[in-house]
């Protein structure tokens, strides 16, 4: 993990030179103030990873890398708008400190950003490159719509739900690790493989995120527990839960779904208590580990030294550790 | 005035034919709602225009003329939540009709759209035309944040405001015009010269329209004067006035700004007479011939045909009726 935690120095150094400066301030602080919170950095590091595995020269994406991050952390500050949500890892989100105004126009600005980045890369396939970048934006913005649209829907299924973050989440995974690997020249046929990586080990983290929210422990995963069962997402779980449910515990649930309650502490006892009957952390265990070693199986696929299988491998194995 | 036509007529089956289509619909929707909407579509008839001028062949620049096109509606989408606009072209603006989460997330996506079309365009100098429509797209939403910071300062001087403009409106304007040069081959000097014709038009334009708020016939404007004084905007007239106002005028100014009223004529009427008094409409039409001759004169002293510089600046005249 040498390798991991000299590459995520260099992405934190690139960070920090690359402030983004201009007038107003009011209009280039937050997009700083956001780079600046924090976060694993696990889409540019995948990039360098895929570069070096392809036998690239990662010092010469870093721009391609941060221009993933700065992507990334566009949809975080636009998502807490619409998501309502005024904290960002501990600290407020921007629309609550700098207003929903200024939060929508620096997020637009972060996107150009990202796309500025992306044309710094030195490349000659730098159309195909954007066109991966483009492709895959718009498929994020599908995956939060879908995910906004699920709110109000009654009946979704969880063939529908993985579809949702695969869009919302993992595509994006997919195209740091194919970005990289088309910039280190790799063929199509391996670029798509590490895209394919990516997809599956996207679903599998969040599948696994999933899980922690409600099975997590506090002290390892820095909030309460529960947190997804008050607001009644419509996580895997919670899909699961109804799919399964016996017309009694239909009943249960529906007492307490959709409603604002006085008793979190009570909501969150009596629906964890019915995903215990029916199994439902085995069943997202279970689900969640078949996209990992689904995963597992495409990298033994692809025509790779062995070592450099084996650095994503053992960094995809210590993330998961970091969020289990 | 042919030439225009045919050209604004191909622009609209461009758009009509170029729909957006995907899935969920929630998504997709408004972007073709806003495409649709209508509008006097200059910022493509101008990137063709100038196109044409430098001796390009429009036909193939139909790409990058939609992208500045959908680019500006993305803005307007943008726009109307932060200005808390609920009309659009006498219609429901987006975030009336979809929410303000889904006319966030469908204005990034046509952000996305735009880079798209852009890189859809052939053209051996992509990464300059991409460097041009990032710095531009950059420097609206800097445009957009001043505007919005003005609502909040007490002291702001007509050069401020000009600045603002151009950065708001005219760099658009001029980047479409410098767009069709540059894809149609033309030597920097010549697209540079084109870009700065934009600037002095576009806030020439802008002007007008300040002035027609206030001084427009309502039948010609569609809509009923007054607005920006009802709503305090701070646009060149009124900020002249303040610059102008002896204390007595001062004073009745203040008796009307920054408070809601229920005698909105009265309001109206009360401005109006001091404006008058002050001959600030005079200074503004000056003002903006100002820029219209400017503009002119940085046309006569480009390097194209005669014919083509007529057609410029007919249209851009004809443009100037219509709004005046």
């Amino acid at each position: 993990m040498e390798r991991v935690k000299q590459y995520l120095n260099q992405i934190e150094t690139e960070i920090t030179r690359r402030s983004f400066i201009g007038h107003p301030a009011e209009l280039y602080d937050p997009l700083n103030y956001m780079m600046l919170l924090g976060g694993k950095r696990l889409r540019p590091l995948y990039l360098l990873l895929a570069n070096e595995a392809v036998g690239g020269n990662p010092e010469e994406v870093m721009h391609a890398a941060l221009a993933i991050e700065v992507f990334h952390n566009f949809t975080l500050m636009h998502d807490d708008i619409m998501d309502n949500a005024p904290k960002r890892r501990g600290q407020d989100s921007v629309y609550v400190r700098w207003g929903v105004p200024t939060a929508i126009l620096s997020g637009d600005l972060m996107l150009v950003e990202a796309y500025k980045l992306i044309c710094e890369t030195e490349t000659p396939k730098l159309k195909s490159v954007l066109a991966l970048f483009s492709k895959t934006a718009a498929e994020v913005c599908e995956g939060q719509q879908l995910d906004m649209n699920f709110e109000s829907q009654s009946a979704i299924d969880t063939n529908e739900y993985v579809e949702m973050i695969r869009l919302k989440t993992a595509v994006l995974l997919a195209a740091a690790l194919k970005m990289g690997a088309m910039l280190g020249e790799a063929d199509d046929t391996l670029a798509q493989g590490l895209y394919d990586y990516g997809i599956h080990i996207g679903i599998g983290f969040q599948l696994m995120d999933d899980i922690l929210d409600i099975y997590g422990d506090e002290k390892m995963v820095g909030k309460r527990p529960g947190g997804d069962i008050l607001s009644d997402k419509k996580t895997f779980l919670l899909l699961k839960t109804i799919e399964l449910a016996n017309s009694a515990q239909k009943e249960m649930l529906n007492q307490w779904l959709g409603k604002t309650t006085d008793e979190p502490d009570e909501k969150i006892a009596a629906i964890k208590s019915l995903m215990d009957d029916l199994q439902i952390r085995n069943i997202a265990l279970e689900k969640s580990h078949f996209y990992f070693e689904t995963a597992d199986h495409i990298l033994d696929g692809l025509d790779i030294a062995q070592d450099k299988k084996d650095l994503l491998r053992t960094y995809t194995l210590w993330l998961k550790a970091r969020i289990s």
